[in-house]
């Protein structure tokens, strides 16, 4: 069984102090769905595009092993599309244009094939489309849910909803002290976990994430790099992984959860080296493990006896 | 030969959402003092108070083996005072007021007995002070100082001259940036370690540290506090807590500066555990290795084989 992919997939121009692309390939499914095909195969995508979609993605996509029957495409419909632009401090941007198009009457319909999947990973829309997905799947499934300020702030009730059908919540610092209404990240941790996720994860970019579980607080470093290209998709990149070696694994333990943050955050640092979903696009697994262990080395200490 | 420690000594008003506290012990060599004395006896302190110093004060600092032939008392002086309100976010504050008193006219003059401390570490004073210090000091000494903002702001050139005779700096994110003009923290680090100290320590409050040498980028977690009850001399308590293990062990191996910023971040963890300097004022050497060990535990991961 497949690991489930729901969310958006888009064409994005996006301009940083570096460079700028048009119409490149994005979205929240895209991203995830890349990095969780080094880990997990098929990936199981659920998702719209327009019948203006190159086919060249299409291409890409079937590459990496991603099963596309999930994929509606709508004749005459145009592809959602995201303008934004970087400041010269990466971490500072503005949103030029947001054009839902076909998106904005997406209806998630499950394939009957994909609905025995045991993981699923919910990519950051509407929580009423989240919960679409959930209603049409197995109860057992193992649920990773992203979502973001706009959800919280627009549809808290709704957001509340599903956070009690969802295991994993993965948030970024400054939307878990929204959804919390806290400002102590530990504190604000233990208010949302009370909210249904038995797992927490907040990422905090060029600071690393956190992992919550019952017993464990664990700290994850970010990966030191000196030059980030694009950060479009770091998160989704970040979730696809861990989902990705998850499902793998088949192991939710809380030791194998720490390596999947691990997993999440080398995949969220190939994402940025590059432009769009390039820095996904041709990795090799020893790629990826020899990350892993440079994350390892990267917090690593012994006391001398 | 002992740790030498050079900074201010005041009386500290500070409020917190949770209390208040007036008139109690602070300044940088206080904060550095108490943490390194844990590690390192005796400390050598260099500082200048008034006569109105309260006597307990003094008392506290003695029973610490902390040696106070350095320490200048201006008859008839008034000591350094500062007053500060955090807000429910801690991360913010209002500095209240700013009395430097007695430290206006500081003249650090190092007594001929600590003039061999191979360790010196220079709290967080005008740059102009901290160059007379080592000027008054053996060449070999092992130089870790401390400086802020409003040293970078105002006193730039001066600064730069000291980097020059620095072996670790500590800063926190913000200086780091603001010394470096350069918003990338690890392109910041280069920048910053090109201006003279070998070794940079990053400090991140609630994100942790991060540790830069020649060839080795640590990441330290911050540790995962619920409760903050006074952030006051948490920046001091680390560079007490760094420079008294270097001292103890005499050993500046990269290996070793990692477990150096870890007792600093320890040291640092427990200072805001309570209001003032009570956090560092009744410790044992086994409560500190336990928390050094529960540093290791939050960020070690090991992938099953």
């Amino acid at each position: 069984m497949g690991l489930l992919v729901v969310g958006s997939l888009g064409l994005d121009t996006v301009s940083t102090p570096f460079d700028k692309v048009e119409e490149a390939l994005g979205g929240s499914a895209t991203y995830i769905s890349l990095a969780a095909s080094y880990f997990s195969a098929p990936v199981n995508l659920v998702g719209v595009v327009g019948s203006d979609f190159p086919n060249r993605y299409i291409k890409l996509m079937e590459e990496h092993h991603i099963d596309l029957d999930g994929l509606q495409v709508i004749e005459n419909g145009k592809t959602f599309r995201w303008a934004a632009k970087y400041h010269y401090d990466l971490n500072v941007r503005d949103t030029l244009l947001t054009e839902l198009n076909v998106f904005e009457k997406f209806d998630p319909v499950i394939p009957e094939k994909f609905k025995k999947s045991k993981f699923i990973c919910l990519g950051n829309i509407d929580p009423v489309l989240q919960m679409k997905v959930l209603d049409q799947m197995n109860d057992s499934s193992y649920v990773i849910c992203d979502t973001m300020n706009y959800w919280i702030e627009g549809m808290k009730e709704e957001l509340l909803k599903l956070l009690k059908r969802v295991n994993v919540l993965i948030i970024n610092d400054s939307e878990a002290r929204l959804l919390s209404q806290e400002p102590n990240l530990i504190k604000s941790a233990r208010i949302i976990r009370d909210m249904g996720p038995e797992v927490l994860i907040i990422k905090k970019g060029e600071h690393g994430a956190l992992l919550f579980t019952d017993d464990v607080v664990f700290s994850a470093p970010a990966y030191p790099l000196e030059m980030i290209y694009d950060p479009t998709g770091a998160g989704d990149s970040f979730a696809g992984g861990f989902a990705g070696y998850l499902h793998r694994t088949q192991d939710v333990s809380p030791e194998n959860l720490k390596c999947a943050v691990i997993y999440g955050s080398a995949m969220a640092s190939f994402c940025v080296e590059q432009f769009s979903t390039k820095g996904l696009e041709n990795l090799s697994y020893l790629q990826i493990q020899d990350r892993f262990r440079e994350f390892m080395n990267l917090s690593r200490f012994d006391e001398k006896v």
